[in-house]
C-alpha cells in the first residue's frame, strides 16, 4: 500500500536510540514540516526530541502546533484502555 | 508573598495521587482557564490528567493551547541538565 503524505512527514516516537529519532526528524525537515508523533509514556521524549533539534541542532525550527488526544487500546476481549497522545508540529522559520 | 494571577489558575503535576490533580484542575475550572504545568518525566500525566477531564468529567472543557519548552536544572556546581516542559490550557466551552 501507497505511503500517504502524512505518514512521509511523520516520525513515531518509541523505544529505540534517543538520537535515531533526532537524525530522523532532522532528514525529513529538509522535505517540509514533520509531525513527532508519541502516546502513553513516549510523549515526554516526543517533547525532549523537539527540544533538543529546536535547541541544539537547527535553531531556525518551531514548533508550530500541538495536538494532543486520546486513542483506546484493546487489551483483551472485555478490557479497553485509553492512552494519551500528542503530535508535534516542527517547521523551519521562513527566512 | 502574594501569588500573581497565573499562580492561582496553575496546576503543577508532580507525583501524587493521579485523581487529586484532577480534582485540583475541575474546581479551578469554576474560576476560569486553567494552566496543567509539567516538566520532564510529568510531561505524559500532565496530557493525561487534561484527556481525562475533558472525556470523562467535564465534556465542555477543551484544550486552547499547549505550550512546550526547557528548562535548565542545576545539578551541581559544574553540570545542568535540561528539561521539558508543558503547558496545557484548559478552557470551558462557550455555551
Amino acid at each position: 500500500m501507497a505511503n500517504t503524505n502524512n505518514d512521509i512527514n511523520s516520525v513515531f516516537i518509541g523505544n529505540k536510540p534517543f538520537m535515531k529519532y533526532v537524525t530522523a526528524v532532522i532528514l525529513k525537515l529538509n522535505k517540509g514540516d514533520v509531525v513527532i508523533k508519541a502516546r502513553g509514556k513516549w510523549i515526554t521524549r516526543a517533547v525532549d526530541v523537539a527540544e533538543v533539534i529546536k535547541n541544539d541542532f537547527i535553531k531556525d525550527t518551531e514548533v508550530t502546533d500541538v495536538k494532543i488526544g486520546s486513542e483506546e487500546i484493546k487489551i483483551n476481549e472485555n478490557k479497553k484502555k485509553r492512552l494519551s497522545t500528542i503530535d508535534l508540529i516542527l517547521s523551519k522559520k521562513d527566512k
